[in-house]
């Protein structure tokens, strides 16, 4: 009798689509590559660093030879690997319009980490960009491809919570050492707000699938911390929706972390605590009958990402999380940070339609366990 | 060998504080009255109801006898019963301040329901009552005098969470009639907000021990909802605490069931969940080490208030939550209204001292179970 | 606009049942009194305690006059009282057999304390007198009258959770009295397992609705702590069920208070923990879909037995819980003893019948929340 | 500014040990090779498999070349391979000897995946083989190296709980597929027990440190499901410690994934739930203070396996759970079959000393988070 291994038999590479990562970081190492190497879609054909010397290593520790390693300076290589249809920015805000712009003069696909710029100019010009070349753009809201996100969704959305009236939402986390990028304005466009708060504020958007009409913030910004000579430390902002829908929202670089998301109907409430970890999201749905918690199959979100952007390639359908999608956080960023500058309620533009209004095709979600 | 019957020996009548209560709702009869039957110190004397029937029926149901029922007109009567040393107010809100005003006048000492009045102005004329009538005046704030209120304050005073940076708490109920007084703007002086909001904007005071500075709301009054005529459906409101804290809240009559607070720090966190009902309170603290629940003996929050005005009558101190701490939630309630009407940030005075101002000798709490 | 009391409005006493406790412990005072008087079926017309004092001191207390106190000497002086159609054992286990004896001579109606007796044949006793005398006998399982419990039995028999293979069962706390009556063997008939492990015995037979075939049991009793004398300190039973179903259960004096119920079928899988707390009963049932954990209004567990038992009285059915479903169990404790006591599995007879063999009319359970 | 890639700087392969993984199951491919990568003391250096294909496939994807991959018919090539110097057997149980064996003749130490073997004198066999030829045996109890269940072991040996006074575990899972070779008895060696509930007799032993004195079990094998023609499907044992303490414990090839440790002594308790998935294992420590659930920095369980082998090696100390420890377990096994056959209670030998009497050097545990 054999034993019996339960080896993934991915797509041939053919089919699947070859994505350049672009950085190499702790993202990186720790989730993309093991999840580009588990996806039925996608697979890394070609990494981009600074460091050629760490990029030879990984390669090596990853399945690829020295051709496939590039520094930044010889991106515009990738334009002759024709294995390589995508490329996924994993860099520091800043630097990436500047390298989605250079990917899409080379007719590559972009998936770009959130935020997608530093603010919403920086964010369209992108969109702009990817659009005169031809090539797809997507935002990597993690988030908006679980089956834990879209039952809450649902939960919502289905009427199941009667009418909602009010959202709540927080994402905190400690951020020690004064020196890293994320806590330098040029390189980040912002503190706690454009990296995890952003998640709270997303998550808000999609859940309700509806856009705020008009937001509200503070900030604080302590003297004398050196982690926080450029960028606020903790913010707090309100969001005004549609009919009177309101949402309130923490974030914060100094508080210890806790990630969570509730909706409040008239007829039921969701809360999802743990709500942004890359595992262990918890979504429990109460109402009059009593409190449920699904259960999913396990599954990689960053995975899951790589296979929607990957299918949207093949089928030339626009992802779910598009680059308009990433402007429009900015749009509402850039307004919050005006409230906290300005202590006054700051109004919204009108989006376009009534749902959904920034987003694409509906992701493939996996089965249930 | 006998059976070991376990019955409270209370104290004689004699040494124990005889109360009127004022008001037969449902709040009376399910809770204050038996609490008042366990306590140690208090004991229910008489009874005050506008319904001469059910005021008897209640009388003989509860051991009083026909002599103990007034009716709201023979209020003044209790004058002449020494042994109604305090009354308990558990009338509507716009009926506390004469209530609270007659009892002064006899002498008697008033525990009133929260809120303590229908705004800061009114608030203050029953602390100013009291005072000049020599009389003890405390507001029933029952989440003040619990060992998980406690063991939360603590948590956070004692820096076991680390600085405190942000903080959130939710107080939603469903209110399906639309008759019932709390939704009567004469009768309430408000919607949920000091109703049920009062808990939150209360307890976040209590266990920083500080004050806001500013606040900050926006609030919904749905057209066409005949509950919500006169009162708003639901509110949002953000409080400024000093040192940069922050603080979120939402309220709403028109949202499923939720009690919460969190408070983060950037060494820990806590969570009330459920935080405010009568029975039930859950609290979590979170750190580095893992998640902690403490427990604690059985304890009945109407008694454990009961036993607390007692003791400052006996032992002629002032209480804990006395009425300056109701006129305070009465300022911010004033300008959190405010902000919602005119979409502005509003100021608050700057308190006397600093850590809790507006509070009296601490309670004693009830042992470890 | 008048205060809108929320009063139990019950049916007249004389359209209720009237029943006499027998017996003042801590149970009565806490719990059976307390609940008697929400309940819509049933009163308590009379005390029967042997400390006279403290009978007049509880009638005073609980709206009784001094002639509804009486002696366990005078108890047949009940048989005169036209309100009392039933009573309340309370008492010692082993004087369970007398007083059940005695009222049901008087032609009152039983509700008995569990263990119905010390062993099957003083329990059987019981059931005869009552047969004989034409009165009914409800057994006071408290736990087969929640929606709680219901609710688990009905995720097993309705196939939710597949085929239900094994189960698993805790009910264990600490006594640290030597000197109570549970301690001794000639009142209490045995150690934790008639007082305690019975609920485990209890709700496995309940929700599964069969009877075991054959059980093996282990006990400990400790030398040298006065406690544990005469009974056993800890107890470890294995049920073996109809179609190779099992069961684990613990029980002990000496282990820190916890109560469960487990129930793994092949589809899915339920815990109650706790499992049989007067109060805070808590199900989850748990399939590939998720968790789910149903929530009820609010009951009172003794409210419900005394329902119950009311109904059968006014309505002529048999309780559902009866004097031989009492009996059921001690034959089984026997067994388990005997087990314990000779080292090998011992075989029970053949049930009567397939399903709820011992029981009878279904209890109609409260409302949803 | 740099990106801060957080990637593991392993020792160089030099002083890390190579081992060669013998069988590539799902378990290999999923959990052993992921662990080794990231392991500090150990690296993968071959792979042993019997389709050659797959061997050649895997080594690609896991950084190995063609010459690192070995048929089963080319086992002893590895003799001359310097740079393996241990081998972990993830085979069907009854080929463990043999490979254990060839592996000691070559002078490899041994990574033995648990059950050892196939009943108490085969694994004894293994032991005898590894200390003939001078080489370490290490027992592959992932459950022993973490620190979650290192921290219920110290609530018990430290005290916290009281006296110990029973326990209960149970591990069930459903198994599906008839044609798998753990239902076939001779590649098995037995069904649930050896492979799952082996779990729970080990952990049992773990926590208490001492050894069970005799053993009751009952077994359930339906006729006419294919799955169960030679094993059981279902089994329940109870254990019986020194000093009086009992354990229970289920497990079950045919019921909803659950795996749970409860352990109860007269001051506090211990929940694991679950208690053996590779990943998510929660423990609750609750006294009369209140719960706490410690959290650890993220773990690889295999990983702690890997690295406590290869330091045993590097220091020529004994494993933590050396050979000894599974021919333990299998000397209760087949006591538990043997009562299982017989019904009756089986009395197993003294061991040799009092605490540990079968492990080794202690590991070194992660550090707290």
């Amino acid at each position: 009798m054999p034993l019996k291994p339960n080896i993934p038999d991915p797509k041939s590479e053919a089919r699947r689509v070859g994505f350049a990562l672009v950085g190499i970081g702790k993202l990186t190492a720790e989730e993309l590559i093991p999840a580009a190497r588990t996806s039925e879609d996608a697979y890394v054909a070609a990494l981009v660093t600074g460091e050629e010397d760490k990029g030879e290593a990984f390669a090596r520790a990853f399945d690829l030879t020295e051709e496939d390693v590039f520094t930044y300076d010889e991106f515009e290589k990738l334009a002759d690997r024709e294995d390589v249809e995508a490329v996924y920015i994993v860099l520091p805000n800043s630097l990436h319009r500047e390298y989605v712009e250079r990917a899409a003069k080379m007719g590559k696909h972009v998936l770009c980490e959130k935020p997608l710029g530093v603010n919403a100019d920086d964010a369209q010009a992108m969109v702009d960009a990817c659009q005169k070349a031809g090539v797809k753009l997507m935002t990597a809201y993690r988030c908006q491809y679980t089956p834990h996100h879209w039952a809450a969704r649902e939960a919502v959305q289905s009427g199941k919570l009667g009418d909602v009236k009010v959202l709540d939402s927080v994402h905190v986390q400690v951020e020690d050492d004064p020196t890293v990028w994320r806590l330098k304005m040029d390189y980040a466009g912002g503190g706690p707000l454009p990296d995890i708060g952003i998640y709270s504020l997303n998550i808000l958007r999609f859940v309700l699938g509806q856009e705020p009409e008009w937001v509200f913030a503070h900030q604080h910004q302590p003297k004398g911390d050196p982690r926080f000579k450029e960028v606020e430390e903790s913010l707090s902002f309100m969001l005004g929706f549609p009919d009177g829908v309101m949402a309130n929202a923490l974030t914060s670089y100094d508080a210890f972390k806790t990630t969570t998301l509730r909706v409040m109907g008239n007829k039921g409430s969701l809360l999802m605590d743990p709500a942004f970890p890359y595992q262990g999201v918890k979504l429990t749905i109460s109402d009059e009958e009593g409190e449920t918690s699904p259960t999913f199959a396990p599954y990689d979100q960053f995975g899951l990402e790589f296979d929607h952007f990957a299918q949207c390639i093949r089928q030339d359908r626009e992802p779910w999380t598009p680059g308009e999608e990433g402007v429009q956080d900015h749009v509402i960023m850039d307004a919050i940070y005006e409230s906290a500058r300005t202590g006054q309620v700051v109004k919204l533009p009108k989006p376009r339609k009534k749902l959904d209004a920034f987003r694409g095709a509906k992701p493939r979600l996996p089965g249930k366990k």
